[in-house]
């Protein structure tokens, strides 16, 4: 199994080729970053149309199986996430509808204190509220992952331990590697990953050393250290891509609507819009080359292919639906 | 099987228990009136939380193996259905997202002219719009069904002619028998049935020969009296049962928020309020009455049970999803 746990390209039938090129079985996408519920739905909308124009390369994944069924008539499974959890909006019955519509992952939080925990650019990070326990006891309830990619410190520890099933942050790397806002201290991937929890490594230049210049070696000594560190089985790929997006996207993904002055997030004035991709990691069509990386730095072929994709369908298979009794 | 394909409760305990006393292997129920998308959620939600509170009664009906499954597991199976399409608001979309939330018929029109269609107190019936042929294809391709039981008489054939799959008219009866405006002269039934639909018969007063007083006997008569006409496997029971609601909701019905002055529909200023049942027909508890009624007109055990479910059930199998391939 190749599965990519996280991107948010500017989609297309290019970008669906690219991902059969790349042998890309799975790829969770991100549906919302500020919309709320209605917007939701106008995206997931959007995805029906694209299901139904280009059956032949991609089909709508609800459940592990799907990964499977994918692979085997050569398409890939598209699995839908949020980024925020203003989708719900103040309406706890929002996660149980929004989870039979196909959403499989919510963050909760942006960068932002939401309704539910605190965005990891928030200078206080008073914990999960009220609202974020009840969410966190229906998204357990109903089969959608927490995933704390964008949230402070405290509160994904606390999600952590609060959430009866594994949680995720699905697209950031440590920050003993390379301490960007974004990535997370050892002790939060300590709590998420004794959790049963996963970490999806992120390609975002942001993310990396040495942002664009790091190496794929360097990329996968990081992975083989973190591995030895946290167990190869709770680690995975988020690769965070954000292809062919105009400007005005990474605008949208840092300011919504909440502000009238613009924030660079982890870009500044100088650099306010996406940059470039690492050279050995341009599209889909790259995985192949984080496969060899991964060997080359001496990881045995079933913790390769766990890291690759093996890892987020075990997950998968536990994760996307109610417990069974 | 006992399926009844169209009621409209106030939904409790007392209700679902009585569905299981009466042996009611499913209930199509109405979601909406003339409530919008978001509304609608709303009380798809409001069924959400029966469905946790309630399940050793009630189940969320998806497919016709839904049923088998109720009926073994001493359950019945709800299904969802809208009276009107305002639901899909302006949005063509939102024909796929409300099946995938479960929402099994839609009438084109309630009682007045839609976006799609015409209703059945309109004056004039110019037939199915230009909004009307698109989201009938839509919902044949997706698996929901046309209902036109409360829509006028020209929209009604033209909906059963443009259909690629059959329609129905999920409650109503024949005009000849009792000349109300919701009942339906033979031609609109011949269109529909003759195009593989289906005819609910209602048991609500205002539809029946007599109303209040209308006789068990007099009912199965006119049953099967249709069913030489038009072929008993086109007929099964929609008894419009109201249960417990309060006058407040026979003017949403009829008024919902098209109008500032009261309308009675099949009312008056006299009688504004739901008329008392037949005492044979008094709540899901009486279905045995009408298999009894049947029997007694003559019908053989193969005939009624169809008239009491297998022809619903038969029904829900071939239309509640996408065309198979």
């Amino acid at each position: 199994m190749r599965i990519d746990n996280l991107q948010y390209a500017n989609w297309s039938e290019k970008i669906f080729r690219q991902m059969r090129e790349g042998g890309v079985d799975a790829v969770h996408v991100t549906i919302a970053y500020h919309e709320n519920f209605r917007e939701t739905v106008l995206n997931i909308e959007q995805w029906n149309r694209w299901f139904e124009q280009y059956p032949q390369l991609i089909m709508h994944g609800r459940y592990a199986t799907d990964v499977k069924l994918a692979r085997e008539t050569g398409r890939t499974a598209i699995f839908f996430g949020l980024q925020n959890p203003s989708p719900i909006e103040d309406d706890i019955g929002l996660v149980e509808i929004l989870h039979t519509l196909g959403i499989r992952f919510m963050q909760l939080t942006y960068n932002n204190q939401s309704l539910l925990a605190t965005g990891c650019y928030e200078t206080e990070d008073p914990g999960i509220t009220r609202m974020g326990k009840q969410v966190i006891n229906e998204m357990n309830r109903v089969g959608l992952v927490v995933d704390m990619s964008h949230s402070a410190d405290r509160s994904t520890i606390e999600a952590a331990d609060l959430s009866a099933r594994p949680i995720a942050i699905t697209h950031a790397n440590p920050y003993t590697w390379s301490p960007a806002l974004r990535n997370k201290k050892d002790d939060v991937i300590r709590a998420v990953t004794e959790n049963g929890g996963m970490l999806g490594f992120s390609l975002y230049p942001h993310h990396l050393k040495n942002k664009t210049a790091c190496t794929a070696g360097d990329f996968c000594q990081m992975i083989a250290r973190t591995a030895d560190k946290f167990g190869t089985e709770h680690l995975g790929l988020g690769s965070d891509l954000c292809q062919d997006q105009p400007d005005s996207i990474v605008e949208w993904m840092r300011v919504g609507r909440w502000s009238k002055t613009i924030d660079y997030g982890e870009g500044s004035a100088d650099q306010p819009g996406f940059p470039p991709m690492p050279e050995w990691f341009r599209d889909n069509r790259d995985f192949g080359n984080i496969e060899d990386g991964l060997r080359a730095v001496g990881m045995n072929a079933a913790e390769v292919d766990g890291i690759m994709g093996n890892n987020w369908y075990r997950f998968y298979t536990d994760n996307f639906g109610p417990v069974a009794n």
